[in-house]
């Protein structure tokens, strides 16, 4: 494809994006009045079934409960097959909404401060655009509503087993989430690892309660855990090569419930880090070690349970460097830019591990940035203008990638 | 008094004591069965008051609101009005009661856990056989029935700040506790600083939340408290001089609620306990050291609160060797043993700031140790046959103390 | 300059590394068996000088006592005068070789266990090849032979300082570095931050000696010492984000030389290395901040010198990924890796500073790694191929570096 | 014997004291200016030995290569051959005299700076004042001059191995040492556990050395050895009971001669003080726990050797009592004071495993203390006005004792 062909299908869909915009708006602000949790989207599934069908587009037989799977079938498929894969999250987050516009809601203790409303409606819009231009597709795009990212084990697994990949053999996968720290109208964009490895951290401290005016008749779990937690550091500062980013965090720690009685157990809990299956596994090994040899050292015993969470987050080089072109043709090359990588966890992850693809950053931030719009936050806010960069991204990127030697 | 004199005295004591000892476990068993918490002992107070009455003996009008005051007036006083101080503590604790014998508490959520049920009848028990001796009495007995020891600041203070030593100017004062670990029909003593200075510590160390994946966005407050408890244990093991007895404890640790969220506070909580009011000083003072400056080591900010407690129990050397001998005249010698000193506090260490005595321990223990059969302890359950040997020894010594040269 | 003329040129330079490699090896043995350390460099300079003569290029009137510094003249300068610098340091360090080949060092305690030998004698071989090109050079190469890279503040800062840039006014400059971890044959590069700034860090902690069986009555600096050292860990597992590169060590400690006395002091020294001038002047910020203030919490005092070091080494990304293009051409691409950021330090950090440029690895490995074959021990022994390698790998660069339009 | 009698002898004793103090002091002196280390007191010993022949003592044959053993045998000794042994210690330590007096040490490096020329003298002193009077013993006296208190394993144990008590059989034994705290012309005792047990700590803390620019290749013994450190602190803050008197002191670490390279190994040496053999065989095993594990925690290992020193010294309370009294006669009531226990250590400790005995701080104070007068320092400078009271005070202990019913 040449470059004036492509500059030609950039400025169809960016006219597209933009007349489809206020629907697309509202798709967004329908799905944030109604937030719904992991496993839960019952709603959100039907808002988007009908308005795919609207769109002319049929679902796929569920492979969840919760979710939907859908196809857009090419004109102009090659002998091959090729398939790209588009996926959006759905689920909210427990969390009481602060914000007060006049979509908020209308569901306590439940709200989309993640995002996923609008990686849900950019899908659509982005679907929208490329069925109308299926004719010129040169293989198909798979359209993934994916529930339950925000709880492990997330939705992307569960899809996976379910067969998929297997059953739709994409070429390449694309993921986008909100970034509040981009600015709207610009992504961002990592090749190789990109987000962490996120692995819970259970521990129980157990030494033997007594009277605080005894510690001799006593074994300080208390003590004991804060060794632990102060031996811990060295793994980050100490085994983990410097380039390495590696996080270990003790989050909580909970014991005892009086000024003068020593508790016989200290709980605490925390997260790991990584962006590197070695270093990973290093840590696992070296946080047991740590642990339990801490524990004894001060006449106690712990336990750690380390429960895996969703892995790397690795963007395929090569593809990235596709999609960053890409992106530099629809968005202008000076709205691409490259991000550090981010050692928050994504189960996006899952789909890498079984296909090449790539995950970007969507910027919806402001020029001045506002306080609280931040993710995971009461009051996060994004721009809703990104709805449109988003949209016609993805489109994009769809139709030019099936359409690559 | 001679030798002879003496052993007459006890003798009669010990039959008195023996005769009235169905009474005493009497009322002992009442108390049991209706403890009453600090400040509240309202039924307990009537209790004592009555059978008081019932002996003859008429109370003083109160000081506080709960608790007993009275004076059995010795017929042969000296010129100098001599007066000898017995007290007993008489609230209980907020447990609830596992035993299984026929006097259990009625009162769900509270127990007579400490003994004070024990306290109370001993001291009924003496006022009896001392009120049947009154005319050979030397002098003057003060029977001080106590609130509110379990429960800082104690019913202590506030009697001597109403007055009662001013009042009665005692020349020395006497209590006992029971002792699970002594032998029924011995008591232990120590001379000098016998039980610790008690105050409760306070921590609150407060970072900068954040999510657990950046902990360079935040400043941790759980690292910087296990630096802080470990930081603090030098203070017993480098700064106390080694043969003063210390403890500081942390006994309550609480911050975080999730894996990934870095918390901005955490709180502690504990005691320290001192045997000398120099060494209380010098803990306060470089505790609060200690904790700022580690907080600030890392990049937190700490607050501190002592909450000073009882003060050190300080028996008086030359009446506990006096008393020691008198206890030895009653229970043989072999039944006075020393006690290492303990670093549990009571409040009875104010009435020996301000007059001389001293504080024994009444063994109620068994020959065979019971497995739970500890102070403080749902299963707490002293042998009753203490209350013979308390009523008795209160009354022996308060006599031959006032008969003293 | 199109793809044909690039492979011939190539060819050229080929053909002629390898005619002179066995000059290029003898060169390089010759120094080796004479090593000068920093600023003793009068025998090196001397040879360089002379042999510089022998290729016909007379070297500039001396910046420093020890180093040379020359000039060839290319015959198809264009107007605006552009020249590349070529730079290799000469010195040596104290230590004593182990190996047992035919050229080992005959100056005890001296030895070429970094490859300044290496990186001397290819950069006249480079000189060779292109003063036998001059005619095509479209620029001046100038011929940087510093010395005393390894002792702080080395000799890179002082030429700088004395003019060589503000002089010359290079457009590029390129160095290596022998690396035995690469295979010989290829090199290593690294877009960005390549190596770090390092900084020595100098501990002083002062407290009051005494009898070590009366710590009370001393102020233990070995105890704080080593809560200083457990804080320290915090700033590269809590402070310095996750993907940021940075080493705090503490590499040395003493204090005490009895069982019996606590000591008055404790020394330590350590290093710090950053990847960025930020983060740089961040630890500095926490790491003084943790150092004193728990001293303080632990009742000492301590003091703390930051030496600063060489700066991060920053290769300018265009300059590196033109080298990679440029590499790729002279070995073939495969034999171009990329590097990871090294937490070593180089005083080439300056050049960058002052000028856009780029700096390598250099393979001098072999297939099967040779234990003890490592930079600064003293069985260091390169592999002597990589002499051909890296004279025309730099002569290539520069000549074609210089044809860039 | 009755109370006038006693004064009688007081009286005498102090007589003779009077008298021959210039030539105690004469003594003294003369082993001052020749201080000899321990098992290389031959001068010392045959000064003793002269001397105690010019008094009509024949010394009995050596037990040891230097030191001197003797017997004043009573003139009235009872049918059961009481004996009592008064002990000194001869040796100097390797420390030069920073005194400016007439009589400084002759000697470089050589010092008796524990103020073993004063016990020695003291008990030379004595012995005259005994033979003297011995017609009126009744019963024996051995006079025990040991050498090599001051190295360990100290003289007192090959003495007693060698059969000292097995042969002499003493029913008690009395010892002093010179204390600056305590006034002259005071002494200071305590009943029970005076002196510590002293036990040497050795560590040895091996990891992986390695540069210190990356700390992932190596294993860093030094953050070992500092978690060692501050872990070993909970052993007397939580291990051990308040109210026992414990010490453990690392005062040396030494590791790392470089800013940039972890070195493989840290050692450290301390002390270890206990005033109870329970409690010291806690502390071994615990500290062994607490090292072991730690390292192993942090990845690297450690080896302890411990060097068990002197044991506790443990004054026979009965006999203590009892001196306390007899001291009391001869100086006075209120020049016997109470002393608090020690943490040092003395080999006296293995006569008072063997017999009941105690040993005293006889004061060498003077009323303003002179800055640096402290035992073991090269300004130490005893009052020689003590060697007075304490010739007298040993020979009146052993005639009353002696006399004992």
């Amino acid at each position: 494809m040449n470059a004036d062909r492509s500059t030609v299908i950039a400025e169809r869909i960016q006219q597209r994006a933009n007349e489809i915009f206020p629907e697309v708006v509202e798709l967004r602000r329908e799905i944030h009045r109604h937030p719904e949790l992991a496993y839960e989207e019952v709603r959100t599934t039907a808002l988007i079934s009908e308005t795919l069908i609207g769109f002319g587009i049929t679902p796929e037989p569920p492979l969840l409960e919760t979710g939907v799977v859908a196809v857009i079938r090419g004109g102009k498929k090659a002998a091959n097959g090729k398939l790209v894969a588009l996926r959006a999250d759905i689920d909210a987050l427990p969390l009481s909404e602060s914000n007060e516009h006049g979509f908020c809601s209308m569901e306590k203790g439940k709200m989309h401060a993640c995002g996923h409303d609008m990686h849900t409606a950019m899908l659509l819009g982005a679907a929208r655009i490329l069925v109308e231009m299926k004719e010129e597709l040169e293989g198909d795009v798979l359209l993934v509503f994916q529930p339950a990212e925000e709880k492990a084990p997330g939705g992307a697994k569960p899809l996976l087993d379910a067969g998929l990949f297997t059953r739709f053999n994409p070429s390449a996968v694309f993921g986008q989430h909100c970034f509040p720290n981009v600015q709207t109208g610009k992504v961002a964009m990592c090749k190789g690892s990109f987000m962490a490895a996120a692995d819970e951290l259970y521990f129980t401290v157990t030494g033997q309660g007594g009277h605080a005016s005894a510690p001799h008749k006593a074994a300080d779990p208390i003590l004991a855990a804060a060794h632990i937690i102060t031996a811990v550091q060295h793994l980050v500062s100490r085994v983990v090569p410097p380039h390495e980013p590696a996080v270990v965090s003790i989050a909580s720690i909970h014991g005892g419930n009086a000024t003068n009685v020593i508790p016989s157990q200290v709980t605490m809990s925390g997260t790991m880090r990584t962006m590197n299956e070695e270093v990973r596994a290093l840590l696992h090994h070296r946080l047991r070690q740590t642990v339990m040899h801490t524990a004894e050292a001060l006449g106690v015993t712990a336990e750690l349970e380390i429960r895996n969470g969703y892995p790397v987050l690795y963007n395929d080089p090569a593809v990235t460097t596709r999609a960053m072109t890409l992106c530099g043709e629809y968005l202008g090359k000076k709205n691409v830019i490259e991000s550090e990588p981010l050692m928050t966890a994504e189960d996006f992850a899952y789909y890498l591990q079984a296909c090449p693809g790539t995950f970007w950053q969507i910027g919806t931030g402001t020029p001045e940035p506002v306080k609280g719009n931040t993710l995971h936050s009461p009051t996060f806010n994004p721009e809703e203008l990104a709805l449109k960069t988003g949209s016609g991204l993805l489109a994009y990127t769809a139709i030019r990638f099936l359409g690559m030697p």
